[in-house]
């Protein structure tokens, strides 16, 4: 049984990955943190979560001690803030600990892109180099032998597991950049008291347009720009995202057919659909589902997610499952 | 024209009476207002709420100097907390103001009253003994003679315009308390930054069972007691109230029947429905929709309203239109 | 591995029940079924539940022979309108098959209420007095004896759950009837095109007041006459019951706390929460979250459900589990 | 006051014509009509929409002799179905009606249009020729010029309101075709009983992918290639488009900020937002709001409306208010 600590575990991300280590038969739960300074410091996990009453009822506790949490521990979810991922997950590392980090500090290896887009300077460029980048269908090999994975984040998921089969096959004529439409469940925002996210004020709208953190972490990975603008919406779960493309010259649909089949036909987690994929097919469940419509020179795609699990944390878990070897769904279905 | 000023103008009540106001042809909008200290002053108020973009685009004030704004206005509408509404009504009043005040700070003239549930004592016993309680259907007389109204709150509407007739009519057994079930969307809890308002934890749930300050201002208006369980669930605007009586002997379902009609048959915004009532009627309306059903000695009647409007600012204007003899729909329709 | 075939297997709790059947170790799918003059018969069950994709695909076949269905299967599922479950049940019996019926057909043994409240005259009653009425958590004993299980209504199972501790141990006074409100999710009104069903139509009111089926249903198993008024509600899945009860002489909030401790602190799927229940924290769980509060004479309690599993497939899978001796939670956690 | 005719009275955009006629000081309503053999005639238009009870109360009449209900209006509403309006607007225009037609059957003037896209061959070219298409903020002259108008349909009026000020001013590249993302409320379908519009059944996702009627209708009339994805997703009213745009060699912010404004500045139902518009500040209204951001050589443009509104019944009505001369907000604020 390797003893598992989830660090940041107050969070919608932390609460889901707590239900799975629960599930899972070869994981123990060994630890529950939240920041020191938390408020939620102190609780049983299943009073700030009630879902989880009779299943997790752990206390969770400050982080005070980053080294004796370490020591602790065989594996370390980091649902935490971005730079409080960048911080800690080098500490854990060289405590031999295995890391599994849902946060964008390990995601993109460039330069310049901590900065831009996340306001601070990388400081650990040896950790982001080996990091492998956690697109569980596309990054096998690499989460098999890294030690620190850094889980993609929930539009780059479904964006990605869209674009790729084409990008990769030749399929898609990028000069003229995809154009990525998603609209996304309020939880993606995170547990939090705002304005901007309460119930009455949270309706259908664009936001982040030119500029969300997401649009470089998909258009590096995938290697071409991409125009991505995502949407909020007042649902709680879920993203959707509508992907339209030029395709290169003389591409036919069997070419299309054929790559996505080839790309996703042994990979359990990934659906292609018959039609356009659904949003309430994937809610509360660890699937992409996928489907996609060619006319002439274009071509729309369509995925769809639950954004905290396959856009996070059953992504984190599908992850886990591949780096030792246990069945892919182990604790996702 | 009546110049009509309203206090605490960034809430969604206010905003609904800027609107109104907007649309009255007796009424110019002569200032909108919020405490000093609020991050909303100097801000347009269509800035706040993107709906009132072009109908009332007014900067909203931070309320300094109250003498100052009440020698400006003919009318007050308070959309405030409790406590404000019962300093500032005074000063209003005396400087010759009309008052309609939509806070609980004036609605019921029982002594122990607003410490036990609104933790202050009060100190303006003569205006809370002139105060015309604003139930509207049933206090035109009050409404049309007091300089101050004191609008009732979203659950109280509902209830009382549902009980009202059959209690007055003698038809209810009282000594077995009536059963009060209401359902509430999230702008009942007004414009906050709360955890709870967030849209990823609102979800169905009964809360203030027993202790709601409703409930007094209930019971105290009808003149006998009730079990009131207010339920938030996960929609915008409205309440739908569930209310199970048991009847006094031998009454039949033609007294009930009558009891409605000569109640509300001259009252153009309550409605008697054929069977039992739906939300979505009244949402956005002013209107009061009430169905009821009669089996044995009990009976089960429904109300239902739009909680910003006929529960709180669409009742306040009305309130105006019977006080100043206007048609009772102006700027309702 | 026991050989498990599900009727009426296209609606909502037919979905619920071949995804339980999937996960369970000790069952396999031997069919599905549909009426034989049903437009999915011949259809892929993942065609018509896209969640199902990828993990039940088997398609859903016409039943003609009821006999050699029964022939192949150890275990039936009928999810099935109540008049044929009636008329199957028998047939299945005879040839040895363990029926678990979620339908009303054979749920209270009395002889006018399939007459007044289904409209069919009861041709069976044999097996009406030999069937488990299947609340899971009060009537192990039976389920694990009986070959028929009846397994309860949503809204009786979150009423009785909520109401049996106080009732069996005296704690309330049922000259005054208890109250019951309840607000339940579209699904409850199955898969089926109809204008009420319809997005745009459906809008929070009270239905079925004073005659729904399951008000007889609830009062025959608790024993006391109660008040049982229905509403539907715009979402998807989900009941929420708030019931007010009078308190017998002098009960304390002692009592009512250790009645519901010693009914259900073994019960790992019934959970007494701090407080009042939330919808949410059962949406797609087996589990029934309960609450309660008390004031001078009176209580309210509340109880939450997910209406097509704990209030029908996740209520039918537990029924198996006890049946058979497995651990109750199999297939449902 | 003009005698006003509804033909299709009970459908969605019927009962908000019924609403605005009844509102409108110079229109008085005629009759509300159904085709003969419709279940609703005969019935009160307010026990199909209830939220008209006690302003609009007519029965509902069975369309049985097309030339006396022309004979008695002044003015006829067409909320019929295409083919419904394609055989009965020539008959009330040779009448002398003035005719505003909701439905597609002469939105565009080109031959193969309604073949391919109705499935019908087009009867009436002079009527089609003569028809103004009343897309109201870019149409007055021809509206009040023709007889009979062809209100936009909902899409079409949203994704036009947004793309037309950059098209007509020469500021976008088409050579590179604008991709219009849009999500619409189920009331786009119509009331009607379908298992697709069902509650359960209905979760956002993209339909009518590269074969919507409306891509050929907003091509036809910008002048130029689009592609339009549209999205049905579980709410009931309005539609947000998002447009992605490539700029014309050159073309600065101001430019476009310019067009917007030379386009708009005197149109009191369009307005510019700063930011990005959202949903519900236009739900239950009649406007359209507009937002818009550079960068690079692109541009993302967001429009909402109420679809039922904007996208249907108020711009039928202000179509009207030009027609005749009206102020343009007549009943519809």
């Amino acid at each position: 049984m390797l003893k598992t600590t989830i660090i940041g575990a107050t969070g919608y991300t932390g609460a889901e990955l707590a239900l799975m280590v629960h599930k899972h038969p070869e994981l123990t739960l060994s630890g529950l943190y939240v920041s020191a300074n938390s408020a939620d410091a102190g609780t049983a996990i299943s009073s700030l979560h009630g879902k989880l009453a009779g299943l997790v009822d752990d206390e969770v506790q400050p982080l005070v001690d980053v080294e004796a949490v370490a020591k602790e521990a065989d594996v370390i979810f980091l649902a935490t803030a971005h730079e409080v991922s960048h911080d800690l997950a080098p500490i854990l590392l060289e405590h031999g600990c295995q890391v599994f980090d849902l946060s964008g500090a390990f995601r993109v290896k460039k330069g310049d892109f901590y900065p831009t887009f996340y306001g601070f300077e990388h400081q650990h460029e040896q950790w982001l180099d080996n990091a492998a980048y956690g697109l569980a269908e596309w990054a096998s090999e690499e989460i098999k032998q890294s030690q620190l994975v850094a889980v993609p984040g929930c539009y780059p998921t479904a964006s990605q597991l869209a674009i790729k089969p084409l990008k990769q096959a030749g399929l898609i004529d990028t000069n003229q950049w995809p154009v990525i439409n998603a609209t996304s469940g309020a939880s993606g925002a995170g547990r939090k008291a705002t304005l901007a996210n309460s119930l009455c004020e949270v309706s259908l709208q664009p936001y982040g347009v030119f500029n969300h953190r997401h649009q470089p972490e998909i258009a590096t990975h995938l290697g071409c720009d991409v125009i991505f603008t995502p949407h909020l919406a007042d649902f709680k779960r879920g993203i959707l995202a509508t992907i339209t493309m030029k395709l290169a010259d003389g591409v036919s649909a069997e070419q299309i057919a054929s790559a996505y089949q080839s790309a996703y036909q042994d990979k359990p987690l990934v659906r292609l659909v018959e039609g356009m994929p659904k949003l309430q097919n994937v809610q509360f469940t660890p699937f992409c589902d996928i489907g996609w419509q060619v006319q002439g020179e274009h071509i729309i795609v369509c995925a769809v997610i639950d954004n905290l699990l396959k856009g996070a944390s059953s992504q984190a878990m599908q992850c886990l499952n591949i780096h030792y070897g246990y069945p892919e769904l182990t604790a996702l279905i």
